[in-house]
């Protein structure tokens, strides 16, 4: 496929593989890039140092492109995007943050810069402070999550009215079908999260890939939006912090209530009663724990047989 | 175009407007209905008699199909039922209720039966009961709204692997662009609600058409959960709500803030501050209120070209 997102990337399928705390270290970005997407290193939930050896190990499996996702509110951001120019990344997908802080610094070292949105507003507010792209991400995807709780459905058209850079469609994306959808919608490549999350190469704990490929529909809900908006997977923790928002409880009780890395005792170390379990509604839909290369291959392969199913409607 | 939708209902084009409270009465049913979509009288804000009325006035507007929504929940349903009966209506949209204790009546008066759902156990259960399709409606749209958040990106392909009868998408479905990603992800027709609500032959108050063209992305949001969920634009009343709930108002303390006729003082008599805005999140997509044959054939307009753009990717 010839179009902007592969272009920019310089990657054969433009399916991007979401940079994910706990789940996408450099075996599942290395995976993805090189089955012809684009693998993503997610930097949020690791020290400057991790970070550094998984890129290391991300080129020594790799001769494909491949990115780092920088949560632009982590404390270490400058440290990290140091880092990301010592070790020659070519590619970052920022989030969570002001686009502006950061695009210029990396635009100056040739870095190729993707934000991520979750509005128009922003996604306006990103083209403006420069970046090549932006990832327009709906209220259905796993983990942080935007405020005003727009659905790819809507959010993808109004994207694409008002910026002129490519997008890509993340949330509720995990087969080929939805891929097609995102592009009719004004998509020019697709993020996935959720699918990958359960690959084989994910470094999440085979515990919570096992809860979530069981996992069924209507499970996930939109937790903590006193705080920040996370989708979680229900579980006991969920649980409390549901019948805690019922209560009226306020941004201190629930960060109380939340505590400290949370995410990394559920995602990393499987506790999953008193972790937090980050997953898009597209977890009723993903059934099994698979290679990367052949999930990154059935999206594409749907994608083009469904295409042909459209055409002759 | 010839699926399954169109011969169901006997209709040009697989775009249903949605029966909607204070919006849809003979006007509007039988402009879609002239244009070649199926137009819907909302029973859910008749009387009875009213509803005769309507069902009479449409027939004499329209020598084409269309259908009566009625929400199961309703008070008068029985009474409703043989109104329906007695005038010879064809096409009946259930919702809001279970679809075992209607669909056999209705078929056995030779009644062609749609349901509407919310999800894949509901889509399974309307299956069971005997209905004709399913309507698969996702979180985004407007008005009374499933529990479970499911969006329609994501509802429509989990639906669509677990029913065999036809799927009629409805949230987020204002524009071709939406009806072409609606099709890619399972649907063999779209049920357009916001878009039909602003229509100059919507019963709407003109101030609540002009307060919905002029709403702006991210004004609408899910409300009253612990009564029924139901997405209302922003106003003066939703944020009386939103700040209830945020401070944990159980279901009777909301109960007692709604009070009753809400939704006829905001949508039918125009009241902004007071009354109920139901709307979908595609109100941001709207932007003026035109006669329902333009914004149909425009809907399918779009729908055709798009589908040739994707054909070339």
């Amino acid at each position: 496929m010839v179009n902007r997102v592969c272009s920019l990337f310089n990657i054969e399928y433009p399916i991007i593989q979401a940079g994910m705390v706990w789940c996408s270290g450099w075996k599942l970005a290395s995976a993805v890039s090189n089955a012809g997407g684009l693998g993503i290193i997610g930097a949020g939930s690791m020290y400057p140092d991790v970070l550094r050896t998984h890129i290391r190990k991300c080129q020594a499996n790799t001769k494909f492109p491949f990115a780092v996702n920088v949560p632009l509110m982590y404390p270490n951001v400058s440290e990290i995007m140091n880092i990301i120019v010592e070790e020659g990344v070519r590619i970052v997908f920022s989030s969570a943050g002001n686009p502006a802080t950061w695009t210029k610094f990396l635009k100056d070292h040739n870095i190729t810069v993707v934000h991520v949105i979750a509005s128009t507003r922003f996604a306006m507010k990103a083209q403006d402070a420069g970046v090549d792209a932006v990832v327009a991400e709906g209220f259905e995807a796993g983990g942080h999550n935007g405020r005003e709780e727009t659905t790819t459905f809507c959010l993808l058209p109004l994207v694409s009215s008002a910026v002129h850079i490519p997008i890509i469609a993340a949330g509720g994306v995990g087969s080929g079908k939805a891929m097609l959808a995102a592009f009719a919608l004004g998509a020019e490549g697709v993020q996935v999260g959720s699918a990958f999350a359960v690959s084989e190469e994910s470094s999440a704990h085979p515990s919570f890939k096992a809860r979530v490929v069981s996992s069924v529909e209507g499970e996930t809900a939109l937790r903590l939006k006193k705080l920040a908006p996370v989708r979680l997977l229900k579980s006991p923790f969920a649980d409390a912090v549901a019948s805690a928002e019922e209560n009226g409880a306020d941004a201190a009780a629930l960060a109380a209530l939340l505590g400290h890395a949370r995410a990394k005792l559920g995602m990393f170390e499987g506790n999953l009663e008193e972790g937090e379990l980050e997953i898009g509604q597209v977890a009723a839909m993903l059934h099994q724990v698979r290679p990367a290369a052949i999930i990154l291959q059935e999206i594409w392969s749907e994608f083009i047989a469904e295409k042909e199913k459209l055409i002759r409607l």
